[in-house]
Formats: structure tokens, C-alpha cells, sequence
């Protein structure tokens, strides 16, 4: 059989690998795609760069939408990144013209899923982008194709290794966000602009992709609740720990009779829950059926090497020829379930606040809650020292987040809370 | 589209299971199908049996083999068991027939494997088992397709839920293995006839279809090494926690320069690797890919809702027309790299003597690992009464089982060892 041949743009990180995989296991990958797959066409920004490989003998395009077009590509991959222009330009122009695409941009799949998985219907042309989530952890593969028959109420995971690295080190070596995110940008786990990791982005446009496939409804990105790892503290994961918790940032999406419910933010998860333990550069999706029960995808996230491996998985898959609509079911058979709002949320919650240690103020505080109709579970006040500022942690049985807002606007305005509260949603895992 | 018809035999757990997650979903798999997914016909062996399902408007056949040439079936689900007899007849026969079979015969693909995988080859037919192995967690096609551009250098799982069971239950109750089977036959954890689940046969099977899967060769069923848990003690758990392990029964395949070795037997696991927290009835598959790295997989290893989801899966690839060649390639293709043998295996091993309390005793059996080249890395001995037999645990660096099985020859024959010694392998997990 002929090979399928690849266009490539995008040369970084991701391309180099994708680049080193087709090379070094070529064996293996004809083997398995019944076909060899060979990259024959490229395009990137500097074609003067020394990349480590050679690109001679492929068809260098200056403008990467000349992928779309080229004679000697079957297949277009799509790792340049970016949510608009190029990237989103390529991809739909290669769906149009009826043109596979592997694909390892979340952002674009998150922001314009619905549009291109259109396209793709249309001309009935694979749309694949394993390496938008999880890296190289089959996940999609599995919610897609391998729990197809199930209802899914539930998935969760640790979705960006940026900010799980930067928490497992605050935690090992109870250091502070700033000063461990400064070393993690000298050991490259972390972007010169850390933005779009560290404020949980990058994580709520894979949970809006997980949640469409395991729901089967269309992507709704603007739906996700998002809050990032800034205001974590070494203090509140020292808390944490000793309430038995570790503090992780997770994408949680839930199937309910309310609807949907889609939100990315810290939370304080049972050290005991398998996800507790995913630490560092390692991601971790967790998917819950009516009829398989809990399943757990753990592996790493990020990188050449497994963002790699997914890509080359998609091109196998076209190559064999094997098709799945882009959102698991075509766009006529998508549920419309709607979405709930965060302020619907109920949950147990742990609050920790900065008072001033004088009589009145526990008092003050845990009438604020009452009167928003929250019931405590345990409080911990840890050293005393008369006049200054002392932490006062509690812990909350279920309740709603409407409930504890109010109750934390009313804490704010007390003159013995002397910094803003810090508050972290507890999960199971 | 004209719905997918399936001729289901076997009518037990799994069967009823598959037939309730076809009713209970069928919105969901119509969907994710592209079509109708329903049971046309179905065969067992006792027709007036309440399975409590309506078996109302069904063909039913009391010979399996006829679903094989029933118009009115496009598909054949082989639920029924055994690696012999009316399971591989029927598949067989369907195969041939140009049907598509999916089957959960974990027995029948080990044992039988290559054959049929050349049935499916000739005809140009899907045999699909995700259900085989590890129930509900989509391994098979995460390793036949998630991964498949990695070079895999290890495949590692708990495989059999019914061991992972009595482990667990051993290990958290401080009991012996008899009791702790006794209570999970009781339970409906095991089997009345133990001896499958036990001896490790079970997990046999599945770890050579893993290897198979994941290094791209041959089932090959009788060269795995096969040890059971009947000989593990409550004491070697113990034992084992204070040295930081927890005992497992594993399945390892393991592809290095001079071949392919796989193994099941009990393990001593560091506590802090993820596997070896996966309690209960639970599975979990690692695997080691050039490219993505280390990957687990965990959930329900078995029952009726998580073994109906694996079938149901295949049956979405099937409605999807989704081909994937039974052993991830084509014959052709497969590679033909040797078995290793047991005696080459190298690694650390956990020992533990029972030995009468008196001078010498250590001298002898240090002297006894010594010359057979063991090195030691710690020893513990506990308790002391003279006389009496008391426990001696020795913890080796890395070596040969040739070598570790020399030193065990001569110190079985000390008469100051006064039972046959307990060697448990260690591996990293």
C-alpha cells in the first residue's frame, strides 16, 4: 500500500518529536498502520534554524496553509499552536478540501471545536487531536472509543503539568508559588509567560474537550468555571496536609439532573484518592461510567516525546483508515444538556483567614457562617500570639457556593480578618 | 443505517450485562455507533432459566454454533467461556464466515490466538476482545492503538482481581490465605473452584496477550512463567510492609536485548509506586513506551457492568467499521524475537527462612548465598527463643535466578532451616 504522507507544520518541540518518532520506530509504525508513514512536505518560521534533524528531500512551505493544498501531502499535522490565525487557518482549509488533520492544539479545539468538527462532517474527513490532552496518555481514545457505551457522570484530572510540578514542589519542599514558578522557568517546566498555564487556561480548554467527549455535546469552552494556582500558599498546603489533603489543581466536569457543570480550580483532595498521588510533570484523567465504574488514565503530559506519541497514534489511525466523528457522534446526535453555573455548586470547602488574636473574633466568624446556613466540620487554630495575626483554618461539611460567598463577604468586612480569605473547594478525587 | 444485529452466546454475568448496557444506552451507542447496535439472537444452555431480562422477539438457538450462519446476525458476541469446545468452534466458524466476533475469552485468544488471528487476516474480519483483559479499562486499545508508534520495553499489570482481592483482604486484616479465600468464596470474589484465578493461569492468559499486543509478535501462552499466591503468608506481608513493600501478584513482559521475557508471579512492590496502591478488585496495566514514557491504566477488572462496557466498545468499532488487525499488524508483519527463560531472570528477591534459633544458623545460610554469588542488602531477624523456629528475612541486591535458586538448593538441605523457604522476586512496581 502507498504511504501516507505527512505535511508538518510547526518545527518546535512537538514537530521535532513527531519528526524523531517516524523516523526511529518507522518499523513499527508501518507495522501497526499497515502502511508506511513518511513526512514529506514542512513548514515553519525559520527555515535556517539547525533543528537537530535534516529537512532535505522535503518540500519546505514558507506559508504553512500551503499544506492544505500540496499534491504530495494526504495528511496535514497541526503543531503550531494558537487558538487563531495560521493554525486555525490550516486546519479548516485542509477539512475543506477534504484533507485528514492530526492536531495537537487544545486552545483551537476548545475555542472552535464546533466549527471545525462541522467541517469535518461536511466532508467527512478526520479531525484528530489525541495530543490536545493528557499528552501522551490515550484519553481521548479511551472517553471517544473505549467507554463509547457508557453514561459518564463524571471526569476530572490533573490536566496541566505546569502547575501539578509547581504544587508537588511547593508541597515537597514547602517553598512559596512565586520562588518555585521562577525555578521552574530556569528548568523550562514553566513559559517565559506563564499566564496561560498558571492561571488554569490551559487545563479549562482541556476539561471543555474532555467534558464534550465524555458528554457527548458539543464543546463549550465559555461554560468553564477557571480559576489558576497563584494565590496558593505553602501555608495552605501545610494545612492541607495536615487535614490529610494534598492541594492539586483540577478540571472537574459533572453530569447531573442540573446539567452540566464544568470548572478547573485548586482543590483539596484526599491524600488517600489515586489522583493525589499524580505528582509533578505527570497528568491524570479519571472517568466515571454507569456500567465500567471508575476509570483512571495516568502518564505524562507534556513534552516531545509523548505529545509525539499521540500525534503518531492519530496518523495511524488514518492510515488504517479508521474514523470517529470529532466530538465521539456526529453533530445531529449531540445532547443539548445545558450548562449550570458555578454559584450552583455544593460542595465541603476549606476556609483559612489571617485574624488579629483577640477575644470575639472565632465568634464573629462562625456566626457569619451560620447565618449563611454553613455547618462547620472541624476548625484548627495553630500559635498564638496576642495582637498580631494568627491563621484560623475550618473546614466545612457540604454546601453551596452561594452559601459560603456569602458568608466569606460578611467575614471580609470584619476588622479582625486582616487579609483577604483564602478559599480552596474540596473533591474526592 | 440499518442497525447492527448481534448474536449473543453465553447468557451468564457478562451476558446479561452486555444485553442490559444495550437497553439501558441505547441512545448514547446509537449515537457514538452511527447506528442501532441490537441482540437478534442469542444461545445458552438453559432456555427456562429467569435471567431476569425478556428475552421476547430474540432467535434463540440451542446450539451456539448456528449464530455463526443466522442471517438475521451481523456480529457474534462470544461470552460463554473456555478455550476449547463450543467458544472456539463458534468463533472459528464465524471468522470463517466472514462475521466480525467479539469475545471476552481471555483462554481462547491465549491459547488459540494465532489461529484464529489468521482466520480474521484471511477473511478480512474483526475479532475484538478488549473484554479479555482488564474488564472495563480500555488497554487493548490503548496499546494496540493509543501507543502504538512507541517501541515498548515493559508491559506490567494486576491482572486478576480475584488475587488483588485476597491480598488486599490479607493485607489489611493480618490473615492467612486459606481464610481470606474462604470468605471470598462466600462473597462471590472467587471462584468455587479457585485454582484458575489463584495459580495465576488467569492472569497468565491475559499478560500473553498484553505482551503480544505491546511487542508486536505472536501469542505465545506457554512461555510465560506461571506462580500463583497460594504460598504467600501473612507473615511475608508483614514482613514486607517493614521493608516498604506490599506483595502483588504481577504479570510482567519485559522486551531487552536478548528477547522477551514474561512472568506471573507474586512481587514485592515498594509501596510508594503507584501499582502498588491499587487495592480490591481493581486492575491496573502499565507501560513502558520509548516515546510516551511510563502510562497506567487502572479500574474494575472484572464483573458484569465493567466486562459489558469492553464488549459493547468492540461493538461501537465494529458498527463504526473500525479495523485493527488482532495483534495490532498483520502476520506478516509480527516480529519474531525469542522467549527468554525464567533461569536468566535477574533481579532482587526477598527471602524468608524459618530457622531453629541457634548459633551458626546465620553463618550457614550467608555462606550458602555467598558462594553462589547472592549479595545481600539487608536482613532482618525477629523474635528470639531458643530452640524454637524463628523467621529470618534476607533482602538481595540484584542476581540471577539461576544463582538465588542455587544458594535456596543448599540452604533447603541446613537441617537448621525447618521449612521450605519463601522466595518472593522484588520489582519496581
Amino acid at each position: 500500500m502507498n504511504a501516507l504522507r505527512v505535511g508538518l507544520a510547526g518545527l518546535g518541540t512537538v514537530g521535532g518529536g513527531v519528526i524523531a518518532m517516524l523516523r526511529d520506530n518507522a518499523d513499527i509504525i508501518a507495522a501497526r498502520a499497515g502502511r508506511a508513514i513518511t513526512v514529506t512536505a514542512i513548514s515553519a518560521r525559520d527555515r535556517t534554524r539547525d533543528r537537530g534533524f535534516s529537512t532535505e528531500g522535503l518540500a519546505w512551505h514558507e506559508d504553512p496553509m500551503a499544506l492544505a493544498s500540496d499534491p504530495e501531502v494526504d495528511v496535514v499535522v497541526e503543531v503550531m499552536g494558537g487558538s487563531e490565525g495560521p493554525a486555525r487557518a490550516l486546519v479548516a482549509s485542509s477539512l475543506a478540501a477534504g484533507r485528514p488533520v492530526v492536531t495537537a492544539n487544545k486552545a483551537l479545539l476548545a475555542v472552535h471545536g464546533a466549527e471545525l468538527a462541522a467541517l469535518s462532517e461536511k466532508h467527512g474527513t478526520s479531525l484528530a487531536f489525541e495530543a490536545a490532552v493528557a499528552g501522551g496518555i490515550p484519553v481521548i481514545k479511551a472517553l471517544r472509543e473505549g467507554l463509547a457505551g457508557n453514561r459518564i457522570s463524571r471526569v476530572a484530572g490533573i490536566l496541566n503539568g505546569t502547575c501539578n510540578y509547581i504544587l508537588t514542589v511547593m508541597r515537597e519542599q514547602g517553598r512559596d508559588f512565586a520562588d518555585v514558578l521562577a525555578d521552574a522557568q530556569r528548568l523550562g517546566y514553566a513559559e517565559a509567560d506563564p499566564a496561560f498555564d498558571v492561571n488554569g487556561i490551559d487545563a479549562a480548554h482541556k476539561l471543555a474537550i474532555l467534558a464534550a467527549l465524555a458528554f457527548g455535546r458539543p464543546v463549550a469552552f465559555d461554560a468553564v468555571h477557571v480559576e489558576g494556582i497563584r494565590a496558593i500558599s505553602a501555608m495552605d498546603i501545610a494545612f492541607a496536609r495536615d487535614f490529610g489533603f494534598r492541594i492539586k489543581l483540577l478540571g472537574i466536569a459533572r453530569h447531573d439532573a442540573n446539567g452540566i457543570a464544568a470548572r478547573v480550580h485548586p482543590c483539596l483532595v484526599p491524600e488517600t484518592a489515586p489522583i493525589a498521588r499524580v505528582d509533578g510533570v505527570f497528568n491524570a484523567v479519571v472517568a466515571e461510567g454507569d456500567f465500567v465504574g471508575r476509570v483512571m488514565l495516568e502518564g505524562r503530559g507534556a513534552g516531545a516525546g509523548p505529545t509525539a506519541s499521540a500525534v503518531v497514534a492519530d496518523l495511524i489511525d488514518i492510515a488504517r483508515d479508521r474514523f470517529t466523528p470529532v466530538w465521539g457522534a456526529g453533530s445531529a446526535a449531540l445532547s443539548q444538556v445545558p450548562s449550570v453555573a458555578m454559584e450552583q455548586h455544593v460542595g465541603a470547602y476549606y476556609l483559612r483567614l489571617m485574624v488579629t488574636d483577640r477575644p470575639g473574633v472565632i465568634a464573629d466568624v462562625t456566626a457569619a457562617l451560620r447565618d449563611a446556613g454553613v455547618s462547620l466540620s472541624s476548625m484548627l487554630q495553630r500559635g498564638r500570639s496576642a495582637g498580631e495575626a494568627v491563621p484560623v483554618v475550618l473546614v466545612t461539611h457540604e454546601t453551596s457556593e452561594a452559601a459560603i460567598r456569602a458568608a466569606l463577604s460578611r467575614i471580609a468586612t470584619l476588622d479582625t480578618v486582616t487579609e483577604p480569605p483564602a478559599l480552596i473547594r474540596i473533591e474526592p478525587g
